[in-house]
C-alpha cells in the first residue's frame, strides 16, 4: 500500500499507551470519576496521532478494542466521544503534551458553575499547588481555567487554545457544570496533575461551604 | 403440563438475566447504595415477565435464589420486596423498559423530602444531563418526578403511571424520603441513567449547601 | 475438673460464631467505621455467654485469637475493651438480643453531641426506618435515644439499661461524642440495624447543614 | 571497610521495616490520603538512621527501591523528599519515636488553614481522643498545635522542635495549608494517631459546617 504524499503513517495501537489509559481508567473508575460512562483520556502516539477512548464504554475496563488511533489534524473515527476535538487540539497547540485526562466530579462540576462569571478558580497557599510542574512553592497565586461549555467542540476547543495560547501556566482547565481537564508529559505527570487539581478543588470548596 | 389458556408460559431464570442483575448489585453494595439491604432491581424477561430481586437478601452477592421470576399481571410470589408492583407497572406502561433499578441514597433522600411539595428536583447548564436517553446537549432542562412515598404500593403505582403517562420525558423518579427509581432498554442503559441522575443530585445538593 | 456448684459451663469460641464476627468486622473497616482500632462487637454464644472483641486489635482482620469467651455475669477476662459492660448488660436484660455492633461514624459523634441535651435523635418520615425490627411504615417517628459518655462503664451500663428497661423499642443507641451502638435477633438483624441507623443519621445531619 | 572514627556504622534496608512502610501506604492511598504522590512516611532503624519513602513514588505500591536509609544527622541523600529535615528533627528530638507518618488529607488543609493564628485545634469530649498514647478519657482538652508552611524545612523543622520541646503533648502537628503528622512508638501506633486525628479533625469541620 502506497500512502498519498503527505499523509503521515498510522501507528499501531500500542499495548503499553493502552495499558497506560487502561489503569488510568480503571483508578478514576474506583474514585467515582466516571459516573455514566463520562470521562474520556488520551495519550500521544507521535506527532501526528492519538490514542483516545472510544464513546459509552465502560471506562473502568479498558481494553485494546475499546480505544482507536486518531490523526490530530482528522478525521475523527466514527463512535469517539464528542470531546475528541478539545484532546487533538491540545495535542497540536502543545508538543510536550503527551497525556490527557477528563474526568466528572462534584467539585469541578459545582465550582466551574459557580466561578464562570470570573473565569477561573484561584488556589492559594495549598501545599498541593506544587504537584502542578513548574511550581515550587505554595506562596504563590494557581488560576485554573474556566470555560463556559459547548456542545460544538469545535469552536469550544478554538476558544480554548487562544485563551491558552500554547504553554498554559496550568496543566489543567474547567468546563462549566461539565468536568475537569488535565495533562501532562507523560500520563503519570497528567493523573499528578488531575489529582492535585481535584483535591486542591474539594478544599476550596470545602472553605466556600465553611465561610460564606 | 397444560397450561389454562391464555396464561402466558412462565420463562426460565435466564443465566445472563441473573448475572446482570448480579453485577449491578455488586456495583451499587460497593457504593453504598443498598444500606440495610434496602433497594431493589429487576430486568424484563418477555411480554409478560420480569425477573425481580427477593426480599431482604444481601444485594450485593446476588444468586440465582435471590431472584424470581414474576407475571407482570401478578400475581407476585411469597417473600418479594414490597415494591415489586412499582416495577411491575413500570413494565406494563412501556414497553421499551427491559431494566428497572432502584437505589437508597443520600442526595437522593434528602433532595427528595425537600422539593416534595414542588412535585421534582431541577437539573438544568449540567453536561451529565446528557446521560439521560435522548438529551444531547446541557442547555436543557430536567425535571426529576418526586412523588409523596406510601406503603400501598398498588396504589403508589397507579399514581405514578397516571402521571407519567407511559414514554415519561425522565428514565426516573424519586419517592420522597425513599428513594431513586431509574430504568432503561438494557440494564446498561439503566445503570447509567442511575449514576447520572445520582451525580446531578449530588451537585445539586452541594450547591443548595453553598448558596443557601 | 468440677466446677463449682452453680456455675455455667464456659462453651468453646464457636468457629461460626467467630467469622460472623470477623465478617462484620471486614465490612465495617471498609466503610472506615472503626478508625484507630476503635469499635466493638459481641455476639451471644448461650444462656451465660457471649463471645466479644478484644481491646486494640486491627478489627478488620478477626481471626480466633482476637475474640474471647465472656460470662454475661463477669468477670471480665483481661484485654477486653473498657466497653465490654454495656454489652454485657443489654445480653443480660434482653433474651432476644443475639448480637451487638458498636462502631465510630462521624454522623454519630457529630449528632450525639449535638442532641444529648434533648436525649434522642429524631427520625420520621424516612422509608429506611423500616430497617429497624417491628416499623412496617415510614409514618412514624423513631427516637434513638442518646447517653451522656462515661468512662466508668459499669455505671453507664446501668443508666443505660435503666432507660431501655427491657425491651428497647429501638435496637440502638448513641453515646454522645463517642459512637453508636445496635443489637438484634441475629448478626444480620443486628447489621442491618446498624446500616440503617447511620443512613438515617447521615441524612438527618445533611438536613440539618441545608435547613440550619 | 574502615569507617571513619565517631561514623555510626549504616544499617540495611530491613524487609520487615519496608513492608511496614509499604503496608501503611497501601492503606492510606485505598483512603485518598496521598493524592498526587504526596505524603511520606519513614521509621526509625537504629540511634543513628531511619528508611524513609523516596520522593514522587506511588506511595500505594512501595518496594524496597522506593525506601532509603538516612543518617539521622544527615547528609539526605539525593530524590529523598523535601519534608525529610522533619522526620529526622523528630527522631533526633525524641528517642522514643519509632515510626513518623504524614499524610494530606481535605480536614487537615482546610482546619490548618483556619485555625492557624490560633496555632491549635482543639479537641474536647471526644471519646476519640483516647485514640492518643496517654489520653485515658474524653473529659479532657487535646490541642494540636498548626504551624505555618515553609519551603525551608530545615528551618520549619528548627521552629516545630522548639514548640514541641522534646516529649509533645500530641503524638502529631498540622502544617497550614499542607497537611498532618503524626507518629508513635511502633508503626501501629503511628497509625492509630493517625486516624484518631483525622477523625477528630473531620468531626470538628462537621461541626464548624453547623453552627458557624
Amino acid at each position: 500500500m502506497t500512502l498519498p504524499q503527505g499523509t503521515p503513517a498510522v501507528p499501531p495501537r500500542d499495548p503499553q499507551a493502552v495499558e497506560a489509559l487502561a489503569a488510568f481508567g480503571r483508578l478514576a473508575a474506583a474514585r467515582g470519576w466516571l459516573a455514566a460512562t463520562s470521562g474520556n483520556f488520551s495519550c500521544r502516539l507521535d506527532a501526528n496521532h492519538a490514542l483516545v477512548t472510544r464513546s459509552g464504554i465502560d471506562k473502568g475496563a479498558i481494553g485494546a478494542a475499546d480505544v482507536a488511533v486518531v490523526p490530530l489534524a482528522g478525521p475523527i473515527p466514527p463512535g469517539m466521544s464528542a470531546e475528541t476535538p478539545l484532546h487533538l487540539a491540545r495535542y497540536r497547540a502543545a508538543a510536550a503534551v503527551h497525556a490527557i485526562v477528563h474526568v466528572h466530579t462534584l467539585a469541578a462540576t459545582v465550582l466551574s458553575r459557580a466561578d464562570l462569571a470570573g473565569g477561573y478558580v484561584r488556589f492559594s497557599g495549598f501545599e498541593m499547588q506544587k504537584a502542578l510542574a513548574g511550581v515550587a512553592t505554595h506562596e504563590t497565586v494557581v488560576d485554573l481555567p474556566v470555560f463556559a461549555n459547548h456542545q460544538d467542540t469545535v469552536a469550544l476547543a478554538a476558544t480554548i487554545e487562544a485563551r491558552l495560547n500554547g504553554a498554559a501556566p496550568v496543566p489543567g482547565y474547567l468546563l462549566a457544570g461539565h468536568g475537569l481537564y488535565a495533562w501532562g508529559a507523560t500520563m503519570a505527570d497528567a493523573r499528578r496533575h488531575l489529582e492535585g487539581l481535584e483535591f486542591l478543588l474539594e478544599c476550596t470548596l470545602e472553605e466556600r461551604r465553611l465561610h460564606r
